[in-house]
């Protein structure tokens, strides 16, 4: 078990700058998160794109300015468990948390902050019955290994790059047969991939079906079958062994809307005072929480990490006196060993 | 006279990175200071000491942090007022601010901004009945030309630096005659210009009254008489031209004060919803405001700033819809030319 005073759950800009805002006030940090490695947003989805509203910097590459915030917290040596999810969170009699990662790993602190950014990324699920019941039983929203679909009848919906992508792939000697629906008569993705849809269609490698969606799923254990509308034609339905609804991923609290947390159009709600939540001891910083007149800015999550800090440490050391000082005056970073 | 949408009272950090987060949503800023360069006090008082807690900084030089917003300002193209302290606000019947300056500049815009830091340096007055009535008729707290006490008797008060070397200065031939009344036997200020103190005071040629403090003041018109009270001896007068109580500077709103903001502990309250002031359409970010669990950072002035110009926008552009974009998708900053 991991022991800590201030478990940090995103490993993202802001949690990142919890570390240095704790560490002056003399609290040790663990960050966990679910991506392999620290950054969140700015280092998986644009490490090389520039920021320029970071105060003091003209413009500054995102993977620069996690990179610049690891330095800045390397003399308080925080913990890291990485590449895996927070599933739990669960009060003891002590007053402290016990946060329990997805890969088993069990982190205990009086203080938990979360700093999820904007959450997990999960995918969007088409509003078909019963859908959840048939998942990894021949519905799969992300495709992980193509060889499981080789020889099967394979249903494929979308209208984006991934849709096109895996519906060629499997298209081509890998599936026994690939049918496409997508519920419009034009393709967003890259014109490219749409021209060979097309062909595979006309040379009868691949059954297109537009201005259609996938209303109804069947099967007994397992999906067997699927009704397919179209807009005109009236609803056939159609046997295969796999349907991959690709509609691509949207933003998700995930575990944490389970928690008891009050929650606001999928953002945890704040009291601007130290931005904590509901329940004691459970902060939220960064693009994760919501109050009045919220920004979900990088800046704004600096000061929200850095306010929060001062009533964690109360929580840590409700004996102790909080003296502020100016690094300045300090003259210095005197960090941990 | 300057017209503007944002008067900023201020150029410190704050101040500048408010031109910033104004322009990104096409607001004009003029930034009034009474300091003759934008930075405020990382550029008056300490720029060559490093900073440690600006975000994504492991540490940055006070003064290349203002070089940096300088930059990242620098496409708003700002108007600035350097070297005028603002004396006056204004509310006019439009719901626009005159702002004068002691320069008598004049300065029109439906906002202003307060980013006055910890506000002006005055000098400390000892709590002596009657001292206003003598500033400037026999007291002074700041030399400013020597030659002024040339021949004169002279009593100096303070423990501090300037009181010693003032002390050594005219009592080397300038004054007639130097006293420096000190409250403690000991002295704050370099050793050197300690020694040089008892050297004189050996020497006959300045009088040292160590644990003893001026109490009261006597004049007709100007000064002519104070008295000095000795911890174990009694008060004795003293004839004199000049006292110079030298007890150093110290942080005062100024005018600011006497604008009809509510104040608490030198400092104006706002909501931190905008950081708004009870004055509608003036508003007061950084170390000049004060709110439940303010901490007086520069990181938290950035922030104040970036919610501050959202209700900005709402006051210059009542009928507009703002749209909030983050400068990363916009793919750069577009200024002003």
């Amino acid at each position: 078990m991991i022991e800590t005073d201030i478990i940090i759950i995103g490993a993202g800009p802001c949690g990142l700058f919890t570390v240095f805002e704790a560490g002056l006030l003399k609290l040790k940090c663990h960050l966990i998160d679910a991506l392999p490695i620290p950054g969140g947003q700015c280092a998986e989805i644009y490490p090389k794109k520039p920021i320029y509203d970071i105060p003091g910097y003209p413009s500054v590459l995102a993977g620069e300015l996690v990179d610049n915030l690891m330095s800045q917290i390397e003399p308080f040596n925080p913990g890291f468990t990485l590449g895996e999810r927070v599933e739990r969170v669960e009060k003891q009699d002590d007053g402290s948390f016990l946060v329990t990662s997805s890969g088993g790993t069990i982190h205990k602190a009086p203080v938990v902050a979360i700093a999820g950014g904007l959450g997990c990324f999960e995918p969007r699920k088409p509003p078909v019955q019963h859908i959840t019941e048939f998942e990894g039983k021949g519905i799969d929203y992300i495709v992980k290994d193509p060889e499981k679909y080789r020889g099967k009848d394979v249903v494929i919906s979308g209208g984006g790059d991934s849709a096109l992508d895996w519906s060629i792939f499997l298209a081509s000697g890998v599936a026994k047969s690939v049918s496409l629906v997508h519920r419009r008569s034009s393709f967003k993705g890259h014109p490219d991939s749409v021209d060979k849809v097309f062909d595979l269609s006309k040379n009868g490698r691949l059954n297109l079906i537009t201005d259609a969606e996938v209303k109804s799923i069947d099967g007994n254990g397992s999906l067997s079958s699927i009704g397919i509308k179209h807009k005109t034609q009236g609803e056939v339905t159609v046997n295969t062994d796999y349907w991959l609804p690709l509609f691509g991923l949207s933003p998700s609290l995930g575990p944490i809307a389970d928690w008891g947390l009050n929650i606001s159009k999928n953002s945890i709600e704040v009291d601007t005072y130290d931005y904590s939540t509901n329940i004691p001891g459970i902060f939220a910083i960064g693009d994760i929480n919501t109050y009045p007149g919220k920004l979900k800015l990088i800046l704004c999550g600096f000061h929200e990490a850095t306010l929060m800090v001062q009533s964690a440490f109360k929580i840590v050391y409700p004996d102790k006196k909080l003296s502020f000082k100016y690094t300045t005056v300090m003259g210095g970073i005197d960090g941990f060993k």
